[in-house]
C-alpha cells in the first residue's frame, strides 16, 4: 500500500483519517524515470485555519522570544543536522529526476541558504528584535524631535507555495530569511517531489530545536489559504502566472492587506558581445554556460535560459558549437547511472507540457536545429535537449512562450539597441547574462536592460572560473524579477527578511526613541559612574558616557605630529599656505592627530573588559583645530551587540569631540570588542 | 462664461476644443464656502495614449541626460519659483474652505518636500544616472568574481492621481522624488482644488526649466489610463479604497506589471499613556493635538486622530478638555476673515458623506458629546467639529469607519495589551500617536503596534514645542501604511526614490562592475602615473592610485604614540598584558598610529587641487601589527561625485594598509573635498 506523506502541524506530525482519505483519495506521485508510485498526498481533513492561528499565536510568540542572532544560530543549527543527513535527501531526490549534480543544487544549495543567513544575520543585523532602518532624522534644530525608521516582525503566518523543481532549496530559500525575521512558516510544497521537502522538514523536526509553531508542513492541497488570511500574512508564491493571478484576486490580497508576492515563469535572455568571436573565452563561456543551461535539473529551473540572443555574424558559430557541445557531453537518462549527465523531467506529464509548448514555439516562426525529442518510453519522463532558432528575432513567441524544459532558442541581432530591445521584450525576466570582455559594451547594454532584469551576471574571461553562473541564484543577492517574472524579491541577504518586516517611521524625543529601539540617541540620558570601559558588557547600559577633560593643541603638537608621521600637509605645516585654503583660518591640527588625543583622553588603559578596538564608522570632521584650541571628547554607549557564540560581544560608542567654545569637532563611531563578564580571558 | 482649466500636454498647455466641450461638457468647482463656480475641467478630446508615450520617449531621454544631482538643482530652482509666486497659490486656495493655516500646510509644506529632495538628493545620491544598494558582496575568494546591487530608473511614467484635499502638496509630494529618480510624471489632480494645482504646475512651466516631457498635467478625467499602461510604468493613486481596488484590478497591474502604490482612508489613532493624567504636559499635549487634528484643513486629512484611545480613568477629563478647547479656540467661517481658524469642506456634497459616515458610526454605538452639525447654509460647506464616545471601545464600527471631516471619537482602555488591541484594530494605519513621559509604556506599545503603522509619533514634554504634529507626514519619514492605509510607501527621503527604481543584482569580474557602476572596486585596473592628489577633479579617474613605500613601526614609534597621545592602553605598553588578551600577539601598534603613519606614507603635501579630508568611513583593523613590522599603504580613487553647485566636489578613496607579508591590516574609504580645475582656489 502506498505511504501516504505526513504533514508537521502543531508541532506534531499528522495524516489524513482513513475514512477522510476514504472520501478524498490521496494524489499519488510517481518516480519520474520509473514511472512508480512513491508516495501520496492529501490534506483531506487537515484544520488549515486552525493550524494558521497556531501559528499567529503560538509560532509568533516562540520566535519573539527569540533574537536575530538567536535565530541566526537556530538556523545554522538546522543546516548542520541537514547536512549530516543530506544522504537520506540525495537517495530520494532521485525520484524526481534529478541527477546527483541537480540534487546538489537543491540539497546543498537549500541548506547554503540556511549556512549564508545564519552567517549574515549575526553580522547584519543586531542582537534585537526591532531593526533599524536608516540613519536618525534630526527634526528640531535644538535636537530635542528626532526620526528614524525601524523595521518589527509582521504579526501573521508566512505561507509558502513552492514549485516542483526544486523541493528542498524551495522551502528553504523562503524559509531561511522568513525564520530570521520572527516569522512562523507553513511550508506548501509542490506534489511532484513532496517526498523529499516531508524528509527535509522531518530532519528539521528531529532536531528537537524548532520552536513551539515556528515550522508547519501542509503536504497536500491547501485550497482555503488565503479564505483564512488575514493582515499580517504573508504568501510567498513559486509557480505559473496564472495561479499566481488567481491567488492576488483573493479578497484577502486585494483588499486585506495580506502580502502576496510570486516569482514566476520568466523567458530569461544570456546575450553575446560582438567582440565575443569563436576562439575567445567569452565565447567558450557562453556556448558552455547555455549547454549547461539547457541541460542541468533537464531545463527546468525558473533561471534557465530561454533566449540565446547572439551577433548575426556569429548566430551560425554558436549554433553548430551549441549543438556540437551537446553531442559531446550530454548523455540523458537514468540519473541513479553515474554515466548519466542529464535526468528526466518532473513527470510525463510535464513532458507532454514541455512538448506542447514547442510545438508552439515552432509554430511562432522557430526552426529546429537540434531535437530528437522524447525517449521512447511511455513511463518515464526523458527529453533530449531541443534547440531551435527564430530568423525572426522580433516574432512574439519567442518573447512570451516558456517551455520549462531543456529547450532553447537563438535568436541574431545587428546592434547594441536591437539586443537590448530583445532582452526587454522579456517583459522582464529573472536574470539576463551578458559574455563580453568589452567594460563598454556591457555598460552600455546593462544601463538599458537593468530596469527590466533582477539579475545581471557578466561572463569574461577574468571570472569564467569563479562565475557561480548564470541559472544560480545566491543567498546574498536577490532573486526574482519585474513583470513577467512576477514582481517579487528574495534573498539578497537582509533584503529577503525585511520582506517579513514592517518598516514604520518613529518620531519622538531621544529618550524615547532610546527606549524604542534599544539604541541609544544623543540627547537621551546618559549615566557617568563608573568609566564605562571598566564595565563588563553584563554591566555595561547604553547611555553609559565617560567625558574627557579638555587638552589644549598647541603648535608644538602639530609640527611634532607632522615630522613624527610623516604627514606634512600645507594646511598643518604652511600657516600662509593654510589660510589661502578655503576651509582652513590658518594652520590646522591634523585630523587623524585629534584622533589619537581623543583615545588618549577617554582610554582607561588597565586590562579590563574592553579587549580591543576593532574599528570606526562615520567620522566627518566638522570644525578644524587651530593650534591652543582646547578639545574634549564624550564617549557614550550606543549600542550593546553581545555574540551568541563568543564570550565577548560588540559594543559600539558615539564619540563627539568638541572644542573650548563646544563648537562639534569631529564625530564618529568607535567599535570595540568588550568581555561578557568581569574578568575578561586575560 | 466659465474657465475651462487647462491641461500642460507635450511641453504645451492644452484645452479641449469647442466642438469637444460641447459634445462632452466640462466639470464644475465650486467655491466651498460661496457656492460660486470656480473653474470647469474637461480633458474631452485628450489623447492620454500619445502623452504617456510622449512621457516614456522625450520625458525619458531628457531626465536620463540629467544626474541624480542635476534633477536635484532643478527641484530647488522649483521650489524657489513656487516660493516667489506663492501668494497667488494661496489667493487661489481660499476658494477650497481653506484656512491661511490650512494653506500653509498645503502650499509650503508642498514647497517644502521640494527643498527638501533638493536636499537631501545631493548628499544621499551620487552624482551620476546609478545608485547603489547596499555593500559589495565577494563571491569567489580570489575576488575575481563580485555581486553588487544598482538601481536604475524605470523606463515609463509615473502617473500621480491625487486626492482633492491637497491641491498643491499632493501633486509635489508626489513629483519630488519621482522627478530626482528620473521618472516623467503625469499629474491628474481631484476636480476639486484642480485650480490651484494648475497653477502650481503653471509656475513649474513659467521657469522655463522643466526638461522636455518631464512633467505633464491632465486637468480632467483619464479614465484609460491602466489601458495605456505597460511594464515600466508606475501609478500612484491617494484617495477612496474603492477606487483604489478597481484600478489594481486592472490587467495592467494584475499581471502587466506596472507598479500600482495606493495610499488610501485610514481609521488613526491617538493613545494616551496612563501616567498622563490631567495637569500634565502631556495630557495638555494630547487635547491641543486631537483639537488641531479634528480642525485643521476641517478634518479633512488622511491622516487625522479618527480614534482617541484614553485610559478608562481619563476618559471623561479628556472628553471635558476636548470640548472646552474646541469652545475656546475654534472658530468656523470664512477662510478669508482672519478670526477664523476652521475653514470649509471641499463641497457641499463633501460635507453631506461626513454626516452620512457619521450616522453609520452613531448607528454603530457612538454617543455626540459634540456636534451642532452643519450651519445652516445650502451653498456652503461648513461643518462644525463632532465629537463622539463609543462605550464599548471594541465595537466594529468605530474602528472601519471613515468620516472625512473634523470628527473623532472616544475610546477607552483598560490595560496596555487593550490599547495596543485596539490601535490595530483599525486594520493598518498611516499613523498612530502616543502621549506618555513613560519610556517603558511607550516601548512596549510601541512594539505591539508598529507592524500595523507606518508612523508613530511619541509626545511628551522634551519635545512638545518642536513635535511637528500627528497630523503631517514630513518629507524625511514615510508616508503610508499598511491594510486599510493602502499598502504603500511615499516620501521617507531616498526610500520614495527608489519605488520609481527597479533594484537588480549585478554579477561579474572587478572591471565589469567598475564599468556598470562607476565606481571602482577592488580587483579592477588601477593607474599609477602621477600622484593622485596631484590631479584636480576634471583630471582625476577612478582607478586613480598611489601605492607607498613601506614604514617599519618601531617599539619606540608605538612607546612614544603613547606618550605623547596618552593612549597608554595596555595592549600598546605592557608586553605580558597584552599577550593575555584573546586578539593580540604581544604588545601591538595603536590603529590610530597606522591611520597617521598612513597619511604620512599617502600624503603629497605641497597645495594642490586636495583640499581637505573631511571623514573616514568604515574602518576596520583586521591584522595587528608588532613592533618591527613594515606597513604600506595603497589608496585608490573609488568614486568621484563633483558638486553642481561648488567649485569643488568629492572624493572617496580606498585605502588598504598591508605589512610585510601581504596581511591586510586595515581597510578604510578616505573622504575628501578635491578642486574642479587644476589651480584651486588657494
Amino acid at each position: 500500500m502506498t505511504r501516504t506523506l505526513q504533514s508537521y502541524i502543531h508541532d506534531a506530525w499528522w495524516q489524513p483519517s482513513a475514512s477522510d482519505l476514504a472520501a478524498e483519495p490521496a494524489v499519488n506521485i510517481r518516480d519520474a524515470t520509473t514511472g512508480e508510485v512513491v508516495a501520496g498526498v492529501s490534506t483531506a481533513g487537515l484544520d488549515l485555519r486552525a493550524a494558521m492561528e497556531y501559528a499567529r499565536t503560538t509560532g509568533q510568540a516562540s520566535l519573539s522570544a527569540l533574537t536575530f542572532h538567536e535565530r541566526a544560530v537556530l538556523l545554522k543549527q538546522f543546516a548542520l543536522a541537514l547536512t549530516e543527513r543530506k544522504a537520506e535527501l540525495y537517495a530520494l531526490s532521485t525520484h524526481t529526476g534529478a541527477t546527483a549534480a541537480d540534487s546538489w543544487v537543491d540539497i546543498d544549495g537549500g541548506i547554503g541558504v540556511l549556512f549564508s543567513y545564519a552567517s549574515k544575520g549575526r553580522r547584519e543585523l543586531p542582537n534585537a528584535r526591532v531593526e533599524l532602518d536608516g540613519p536618525v532624522e534630526v527634526l528640531a534644530k535644538d535636537g530635542s524631535f528626532l526620526g528614524r525608521h525601524i523595521r518589527t516582525t509582521l504579526p501573521g503566518v508566512a505561507v509558502q507555495i513552492n514549485a516542483f523543481n526544486f523541493p528542498v532549496w524551495g522551502a528553504l530559500e523562503k524559509l531561511a530569511p522568513t525564520f530570521l525575521a520572527g516569522m512562523p512558516t507553513l511550508i506548501k510544497p509542490a506534489t511532484p517531489g513532496a517526498y523529499l521537502t516531508e524528509h527535509a522538514v522531518r530532519i528539521l523536526v528531529d532536531t528537537g530545536l524548532l520552536p513551539a509553531g515556528s515550522v508547519q508542513l501542509a503536504t497536500g492541497a491547501i485550497r482555503e489559504v488565503l479564505t483564512h488570511s488575514r493582515l499580517g500574512d504573508v504568501i510567498a508564491f513559486t509557480g505559473s502566472a496564472s495561479t499566481a493571478e488567481t491567488l492576488s484576486q483573493h479578497p484577502a490580497v486585494r483588499t486585506g492587506g495580506v502580502r502576496f508576492g510570486a516569482e514566476t515563469d520568466s523567458i530569461n535572455a544570456s546575450v553575446l558581445g560582438p567582440d565575443a568571436e569563436p576562439g575567445t573565452p567569452e565565447f567558450d563561456g557562453y556556448v558552455r554556460q547555455l549547454v549547461t543551461e539547457m541541460t542541468s535539473k533537464a531545463g527546468q529551473k525558473c533561471t534557465a535560459i530561454r533566449r540565446a540572443i547572439v551577433p548575426k555574424a556569429l548566430a551560425d558559430a554558436v549554433a553548430e558549437a551549441v549543438i556540437a557541445r551537446i553531442a559531446a557531453t550530454v548523455v540523458v537518462g537514468d540519473p541513479r547511472d553515474e554515466t548519466t549527465t542529464m535526468g528526466a523531467l518532473a513527470s510525463t506529464e510535464q513532458r507532454a507540457e514541455v512538448l506542447r509548448q514547442v510545438h508552439r514555439l515552432v509554430a511562432g516562426g522557430g526552426r529546429v536545429l537540434l531535437g530528437a525529442g522524447q525517449l521512447d518510453d511511455e513511463h518515464s519522463a526523458f527529453l533530449t535537449p531541443i534547440l531551435l532558432r527564430f530568423d525572426d528575432p522580433h516574432a512574439d513567441r519567442v518573447h512570451d512562450t516558456e517551455a520549462f524544459g531543456p529547450v532553447s532558442s537563438i535568436l541574431a541581432y545587428d546592434s547594441d539597441a536591437e539586443a537590448a530591445a530583445l532582452v526587454n521584450r522579456g517583459g522582464g525576466s529573472l536574470v539576463t547574462s551578458v559574455a563580453s570582455a568589452d567594460p563598454e559594451f556591457v555598460a552600455r547594454l546593462t544601463g538599458r536592460i537593468a530596469p527590466g532584469n533582477g539579475r545581471i551576471l557578466i561572463l569574461d574571461r577574468t571570472c569564467a572560473r569563479a562565475s557561480t553562473g548564470h541559472g544560480s541564484p545566491l543567498p546574498s543577492l536577490v532573486h526574482g524579477g519585474p513583470g513577467r517574472a512576477g514582481g517579487s524579491e528574495e534573498l539578497g541577504g537582509m533584503r529577503a527578511v525585511f520582506h517579513y518586516m514592517q518598516r514604520t517611521a518613529i518620531q519622538g524625543s531621544p529618550e524615547m526613541l532610546t527606549a524604542i529601539t534599544g539604541v541609544w540617541h544623543p540627547g537621551a540620558a546618559t549615566s557617568a559612574d563608573v568609566h564605562p570601559f571598566r564595565k563588563s558588557l553584563a554591566e555595561l547600559r547604553i547611555g553609559d558616557q565617560v567625558v574627557s577633560e579638555p587638552r589644549e593643541v598647541t603648535l608644538d603638537d602639530i609640527t611634532h605630529f607632522a615630522e613624527f608621521t610623516g604627514d606634512t600637509f600645507y594646511a598643518h605645516t604652511d600657516e600662509e599656505a593654510a589660510a589661502a585654503n578655503p576651509f582652513f583660518p590658518g594652520r590646522i591640527a591634523h585630523g587623524y592627530l585629534l584622533l589619537s588625543f581623543a583615545a588618549g583622553l577617554f582610554v582607561a588603559p588597565e586590562p579590563g573588559p574592553v579587549l580591543a578596538n576593532y574599528g570606526l564608522e562615520s567620522l566627518r570632521f566638522i570644525t578644524p583645530v587651530s593650534p591652543g584650541d582646547r578639545v574634549r571628547v564624550a564617549l557614550t554607549a550606543k549600542q550593546i551587540i553581545p555574540r551568541e557564540t563568543d564570550d565577548y560581544g560588540e559594543v559600539r560608542w558615539d564619540a563627539v569631540l568638541t572644542n573650548q567654545r563646544n563648537d562639534t569637532v569631529a564625530t564618529y563611531d568607535v567599535l570595540t570588542l568588550v568581555a561578557k563578564s568581569a574578568t575578561p580571558a586575560a
